[in-house]
């Protein structure tokens, strides 16, 4: 098998490396870690970390995944193809991601939650337990997302951040609130309420302030949102083939 | 002596650890640690850090201890049995604190501060030097405590945040701010003035708004506060008995 | 040549050490890696990571560094001398930095930006790419300095923070806004518009509410601001006597 790995890392007994997995020194893989092929995994990172929760199950991660360094994820999640993470990302138990998930340096995934397709994490985001993340969804530095409506308590009511919403940096939202789809949360606003689709929120605490129809770029008048019509930046061909079908016919019928 | 010091970690001579310790890979114990029965050390620790500040002196961590991997914990403090804390936390010199201090991933206590028994720091809390932490007290992600009034100048006002007191996320409290015990500051708030026992701060500028008391569960009507009536998972048995026997009475009395 | 590597650390041939040059152990020095004399790099650390986006080219660290544990150096970076970090620190590619650059734990620099002489970033400081930031500038732990004007779009607006600006705990800077000279901004501050020299911004949004000139210490009733004419702390001596000689001759012009 063509795998890479660093004379310094410690494979465990069990552990199953696709063709040309990288494993780069001093990481740690434990026995339940089940990487795809072509995955470059940094230094110091340990894959398959048990908490002593939930009973040993294994961690996949798709293909083509690039972790770096000195990151952390536990066992029983599931990650698809071309996870990419910074350095130092935690992902604890439960988690569950479809392809292309990108998540900043020293962000922190709490686990027991769900996460769509294509979504970006910045830096330093954190995501409670029980938060439900949609499609394409994205998310920037230092944005919680909390989940105990009154702490400390057993509750736990996660939030909802629906397909194409994006959060800005330094925001807050509340426990069990839902961002609606293609909706946008200002810089350091503190969601109280759920925010609904294609609609704007900003402020502490956040309130709803237009359209995101009305938002637009300053040098050519055009609409920023749906950002999808303009932003492709390392999407897939077939994803941004559709979207470009959707504003044509969109186009086509003005 | 029955430890179980994996091959790579570093040991330095002078370095106690109790029986039943566990060190995990690549970590570095210094000569001034003494690590108690039954603590177990993960991966890419660092333990008894030399600031070059203080002259050197022994780092104490109590027995039944459990410091996640890629944390660094300086000399010159003390912990109580039972501590736990996250990945990648920092502990820096001049800590005291009492038992079952839970400190969550990436926190950051920056030293020269006294915190009390059973106090649980989420993820990614920052404690500035000269902070007084009461006991159970409840601090949760991208909390920080401030300490200079004037920045940058040699004047240091830690904050205090009494016993039970309940900070929420991404809230910042200004230096030599009081928490007053039983308090709760809600999501996002600003500290700026002391908050009186039991009552709640919330806003930028925090403002009260009223007593804890008002706050009520929305299936079944009774008060959240204060929450150790009905939150107990993790604490001690003694204590629970405490806090039962507390209420039992006041219930009594009605 | 006197340097001190220990067994465990990794260089890579054409790595360049100056003279007393310590590496701590397990820590990994890229081919590219240029480290000046007597610089002193923790545990655990990455010198000269390659993002594979720019073509490869040297990190160069300046004489007397000290680079704490965990850290991250990208390559095509120049760092002038006296750079202090603190622990697991991320510097990424296409940063230009003057001497005594002090970045705290945690803090992020996103690269392509320019720093320059005796700047201090505390802990946790997210820099986004295309910041400048000046001489003798304060940024305290949470702060974010923002580039996407409608995010996501491919629109990159730096902020810019001018000489002896001050911007205090968890504030954010919003893309393209000028923190001007000796300006200080508040903490849990939205800065949405420029902040004119010497002058306060505090709020969300961030409004300016006066002039830094008014604010006092409490105990002598002398002004704080602009901070030089009290704060020396480790800065180089002709630094502190040019600061000495400014205000001398202002005070014999009263």
């Amino acid at each position: 098998m063509s795998v890479n790995i660093h004379p310094t890392a410690i494979v465990m007994p069990g552990a199953e490396l696709g063709e040309e997995v990288t494993i780069g020194p001093y990481s740690i893989i434990g026995q339940v870690a089940r990487i795809g092929k072509g995955t470059v995994i940094g230094a110091y990172c340990e894959i398959g970390t048990h908490a002593g929760v939930l009973p040993s199950s294994a961690v996949e991660i798709g293909t083509n995944s690039v972790i770096r360094s000195g990151s952390v994820i536990y066992q029983n999640s599931v990650f698809g193809e071309g996870l990419k993470t910074g350095h130092r990302v935690t992902l604890r138990e439960g988690i569950s991601a479809g392809a292309g998930l990108q998540v900043g340096t020293l962000s922190d995934i709490q686990g027991h939650c769900s996460i769509g397709q294509h979504v970006r994490l910045h830096s330093n985001v954190h995501v409670g337990q029980k938060s439900t993340i949609g499609d394409f969804v994205w998310i920037f530095p230092y944005v919680v997302l909390t989940n105990d409506p009154h702490p400390p308590s057993e509750t736990m009511e996660g939030c909802v951040i629906e397909d194409f919403a994006v959060v800005a940096t330094m925001s807050t939202v509340l426990p069990g609130q839902i961002v609606g789809r293609g909706a946008l949360v200002g810089a350091m606003t503190l969601v109280k309420e759920n925010v609904p689709e294609d609609m704007i929120c900003v402020g502490v605490p956040g309130r709803i302030v237009g359209s995101t129809s009305k938002v637009r770029f300053k040098d050519n008048g055009k609409s920023v949102y749906p950002w999808r019509r303009h932003f492709h930046r390392g999407y897939p061909e077939e994803v941004i083939a559709r979207w470009r079908h959707e504003f044509s016919q969109e186009d086509d019928a003005k």
